[in-house]
């Protein structure tokens, strides 16, 4: 069955890129909002059975997700087979419980919600925490993808000597294979959260200060964890750590901040756009979408 | 049954108006974004069973339309017997056909997905053109309020005698309406659309120019028929015509044109927050209040 391509217009490049590699075709559609901020939406390719590859970044979701449902409504109405989202972030995956009673439970809610609206979705690494498999909350298949590879090729073509530090005992499994891709040795970091912006880190006994401290993450937000560990890593005289995030969520202070904390430098995958973004991640996607 | 008032924080202003003059509790909620723009919600008040008197703008409403849809889904939830949208403004109300072959018809999915999440609307003057009643798009019972009473109260306050003007045929009967309680003669212009943003209008002979003439709408946002207007009737060496509009959607570039285009002044409800907001339709939505 035919694939066709569509993207928000702000979404356009990662679109055209994935076009190209996979040899599909990009589905014409005029997008827009009025000034009043309402949303304007025309279709004006033919998708009549076919699967919809639609990428769409859902990182800060709530401006566009009305455009999403409406667009999957009429791409359904026109007679689309499948709807297969690329989202690479993937959002509302933090508050996955009640921690206060009365508190909306807005991974399960969005998620059904999203699910209503499409057949599969395509995402990276998204934060899984108490929520241990996306089929808990998502009620269509979801395909997902690990930037351990695309992560650990950038470690190896650019630094030497690394040593690879997980952020927490939850991630082990996922900094492990960064680890062996790059073919570099790693540590985990034990982490107590005591609140939103507070952490405290504990660092396993190492040694080796000639080695390059190469910090990953799933997420950078706030920054806070890895400036913890840091600060720890400068005071037993490591070289100032390379930090690597697979979603870079930061505010511009937050990104100062890490910067000012001793961060040699910071890089992350393109899946959401900020000036950090170093790891090109489609061909990741694209071994996703060739199993839609 | 009881009810109960709850709002977004930039609504709380409405809500603790309409709590005063009903005698009706506020709700107490916690609702916000997180940094990454993704929505926070907590519901603290008791609402198991009550009618749930939801005081929501949704004018420009992409951003905060995940909001409503996590707030409610959270208030059923806990037990609310009823969620009442107050909405002073309904949106997605212009894209009610297709123009074109392939548009999303915008006023039909967005009526569908707001049905799905409230048990019943309250709304002023709401956009009807091709839709001739919100019943063929919404599936929840809707009241539908005219502002037509404070508008006339307004004009009988302050303009010596007015002359009513309406903005095209189909407006006759809520023109009438205004007019008849103002006790002020009114006309209608003949309105020809050529575009987004060209109209042509005809006024009818009128003479007597010793009149104000007011023009009355229910939108103003591009403000281009009202500018033709107001063309015309200074070219008949009519007075500076005094403008309002039940809801202020324009764009500051819009409000200027207007101004510049000879308005003596521009006047609205406070259905939508804007400088030119004069009369106040909080009595307005309590009769409708009452009948939830």
């Amino acid at each position: 069955m035919s694939k066709i391509i569509f993207a928000l217009p702000q979404n356009n490049a990662l679109a055209i890129t994935l076009a190209d590699k996979l040899k599909v075709e990009i589905g014409l559609a005029d997008i827009r909002n009025f000034p009043d901020g309402e949303t304007y939406i025309r279709i004006d390719s033919d998708v009549k059975d076919k699967i919809i590859i639609l990428v769409f970044h859902l990182d800060h979701p709530n401006n566009h997700f009305l455009s999403l449902i409406f667009l999957t409504a009429e791409l359904k109405k026109l007679g689309a087979k499948k709807i297969c989202l690329v989202a690479p972030y993937l959002p509302y995956m933090r508050q996955d419980t009640q921690f206060k009673p009365g508190e909306a439970v807005t991974a399960i809610l969005f998620a059904k919600l999203l699910s209503s609206y499409i057949d599969e979705l395509i995402t990276i690494d998204p934060h899984l925490h108490r929520i241990k498999n996306l089929s808990e909350i998502y009620s269509v298949p979801t395909i997902l993808l690990h930037a351990t590879k695309p992560i650990a090729e950038w470690i190896k073509n650019n630094v030497k000597n690394p040593l690879i530090i997980g952020p927490d005992e939850e991630s082990t499994q996922w900094v492990e294979a960064v680890a062996r891709y790059a073919d570099a040795p790693y540590v985990i970091v034990k982490k107590i959260r005591h609140g939103d912006r507070k952490v405290s880190v504990t660092l396993p006994e190492i040694n080796d200060t000639q080695k390059t401290p190469v910090l990953v993450d799933d997420i950078i937000s706030t920054g806070m964890s890895m400036c913890a560990v840091i600060k720890q890593l400068l005071d037993k005289q490591f070289k100032n750590p390379i930090c690597i995030g697979v979603h870079a969520l930061f505010n511009k202070d937050d990104y100062q901040n890490l910067m000012q904390a001793g961060a040699q430098t910071i890089i992350s995958c393109d899946t959401i756009s900020h000036p950090s973004n170093e790891i090109d991640i489609s061909d990741l996607l694209i071994e996703g979408i060739k199993k839609c």
